[in-house]
């Protein structure tokens, strides 16, 4: 019987895949930034802050005249002026003086620290009383304490977020250099599926994949670029792979679950020159029948024809090789939507595949429990139930109540 | 002195915005759906499957016929016939008989189970050996197993994910209702305040806030509207908060971090008719000067000028307030990016007030570890650096290390 997959383990695909590269690059504004992927480190030309700052409202003076400072025995201040927000001063403080501050504010030359407003006291409109002892640099951010000129403050790889965006534009920057986002050529395959809008005759069914192959592609910062339903003939799945390898980074093919259909999308890659079958099965479940190749330098991937299990391979391979095309760091990639959960009751598995059991999450007595939601694997609204995907590693024959697990967060 | 702050706790703020409403709805196509959130519930006016579906490559059958059936004691069946993927077929099963079905093909009437193919071999090409047991509904997903016309699959204030779109896909909904979404007005203020492309000069700074502030709001599913940088003047606030109200859904501003500031703010917020200050000042750190308004039915939420606490807030108050508004259950609210790590170290915390302070996390011999970033709340390049903010509670003063808390990501 033809088509007998030669399955390999989730780590032998994840090791191959490091042959691919990721894309090249482009400049965006930082307000089109957020999610993109840097490819370059970032390096401030500038110290941060440029002068040093106030952290609080209060009275910038010298610490030492603070020294020895309580509620029954205050330290004397001579008001010597006030600096407002956003004000250049050349105010030179000097010993037994205070000049008020704003937090944000300058911290004007002579002083080395800022008392909090809370610890002081007005005795007269130029006179103040300080409760409280502040050591030298208390409450103030000194030139370059923040950011210093010339060092990298993000790295090459690193997927950008809201609070690298306010980093970069304190240093200035206001455009950067970002990876392309892969575009993904997406194929749904397969006699039986119908587009959305049609009424399925018995025996067919509507084309599920399309939709959470494309959500999926989104969230993993690609653009994706749906192709069309292809019928189980060697020249339609040929024509629309084609078209998907000349117009998109990667190309993503549902269906094809039967070994049959498994061997025609094989045959047409076959076709291509340069073609590489770099897995045929993965010992994954749900998933079994996925296939990993490349044609020359782009990422082919075959996923099951089941809604559950395309969405489970695609969580763990597509979003991978995503990962690798838009140029993540390593560390960005383990990052990111996993946890770690119980348990709540025996989940039984099978040795030999890595099982993903869909599961609701619950915050129950300061700890987060994984229930099973057991189905056919069919079963759409299972997953459309469940919060997570929770792994049982290969060699385990399951989980026991309480045990803990790996959660992928879908 | 003017401005002393009335600082209520976080679960007093959450409580009284509740007042707030979600907005009014729109149609959207499903594949324009992802992360929208539902303002209706979806109801299967299907069942799924429509017909009764294999979920394995094999033989439909009836059950009873391989009852005892083992590797040397086969039952043996007659091929009756094969139904391809996507046909109709009015094949009846008889006793000992086996029709050949793909996974997701059509189980034909009188078979009751599906015979996986590795449990069969071939005795002659209509005559087929069976090894192994199967019981009535094995292998087979019946009519609505999946989906039952009538049912809910999908709840109101749902937060659509790409398994949802997949199950609407699959019950033919190719359009949905969902709450608009919030469009957000945002402010920065403040005299020393200048925009990026500027080189300040000294006592200026770069407007960090613009920029968090508008990716934050992404990432919450609004639309965020920059309106500009406000001097501290009430003519020049008034003129830009007026434009917030009239222009979007909620107004946030940034900036007003000293008491006077804020106190501006205030007053530019009671020369509106309508107008409730809800709050003035929260006890949280980084964050104490807070100020959360309504102004009609409108949010308003003033926030501090440093951008690491502008940024702890907003993730506290502002997505809460965004939720309100784009309709999420509380259950959605309520989920997302919060997990539990242990403090690599101790950690002090002064009680009184929930500390939010910045993370690395490390997952470490089986455990998430948070790492603190100490230093001064101003510095920026510290939230860069962070995977998220460690909540410890207003009455601790502080966490040991090994003891676990809640991390908000970031």
């Amino acid at each position: 019987m033809k088509g007998f997959f030669k399955v390999q383990r989730p780590e032998e695909l994840y090791k191959r895949m490091e042959r691919f590269n990721p894309l090249s690059c482009e400049k965006v504004g930082i307000e089109e930034s957020l999610h993109r992927v840097l490819s370059e480190d970032i390096i401030s030309s500038i110290d941060l802050p440029p002068f040093p700052r106030s952290t609080v409202d209060g009275f910038a003076l010298r610490a030492k005249d603070t020294y020895g400072a309580t509620e029954k025995n205050p330290a004397i201040f001579r008001l010597a002026g006030e600096i407002l927000m956003g004000q250049v001063s050349d105010l030179e403080v000097k010993d037994e003086e205070a000049v008020r501050v704003a937090t944000g504010g300058m911290v004007p030359n002579g002083a080395d620290a800022v008392e909090m407003v809370e610890y002081t006291e007005w005795v007269d409109s130029h006179t103040l009383h300080v409760f409280k002892t502040v050591s030298p640099l208390e409450n103030v951010i000194q030139v370059g304490e923040d950011v210093k000129a010339g060092t990298v403050v993000l790295r090459r790889g690193c997927r950008v977020r809201p609070q690298h965006i306010g980093l970069m534009a304190g240093i200035g920057r206001t455009d950067i250099p970002v990876y392309l986002q892969p575009r993904v050529g997406i194929i749904s395959s397969g006699d039986e599926i119908v587009p959305i809008e049609a009424t399925p005759r018995p025996g067919e069914v509507r084309d599920m994949n399309r939709y959470t192959i494309v959500s999926m592609v989104k969230e993993a910062g690609g653009i994706p670029l749906f192709l069309g339903i292809a019928k189980d003939r060697f020249s339609d799945v040929k024509e629309k792979i084609e078209s998907g390898l000349r117009e998109s980074d990667m190309v993503v093919i549902t269906g094809g679950s039967s070994v049959g259909a498994l061997d025609l999308t094989q045959d047409v890659l076959r076709s291509f020159p340069g073609t590489e079958i770099m897995a045929h099965g993965v010992s994954v479940r749900p998933g079994k029948p996925t296939l990993l190749a490349a044609v020359g330098e782009k990422p082919f991937l075959g996923l099951p024809g089941h809604p559950v299990s395309a969405m489970v391979i695609f969580h763990l391979f597509g979003k991978t090789i995503l990962g690798i095309l838009s140029g993540q760091s390593e560390q960005e990639m383990q990052c990111g939507k996993k946890l770690k959960a119980r348990a709540s009751r025996n989940i039984p598995s099978e040795p030999g595949r890595e099982d993903y059991v869909r599961v609701k999450l619950e915050e129950r007595d300061g700890a987060l429990w994984a229930h099973p939601i057991f189905g056919k694997s069919g079963a759409i609204s299972n997953l459309a139930n469940a919060d997570g995907l929770l792994r049982i590693a290969i060699n385990d024959e399951g989980l026991e109540e309480g045990e803990e697990a790996e959660v992928i967060l879908i």
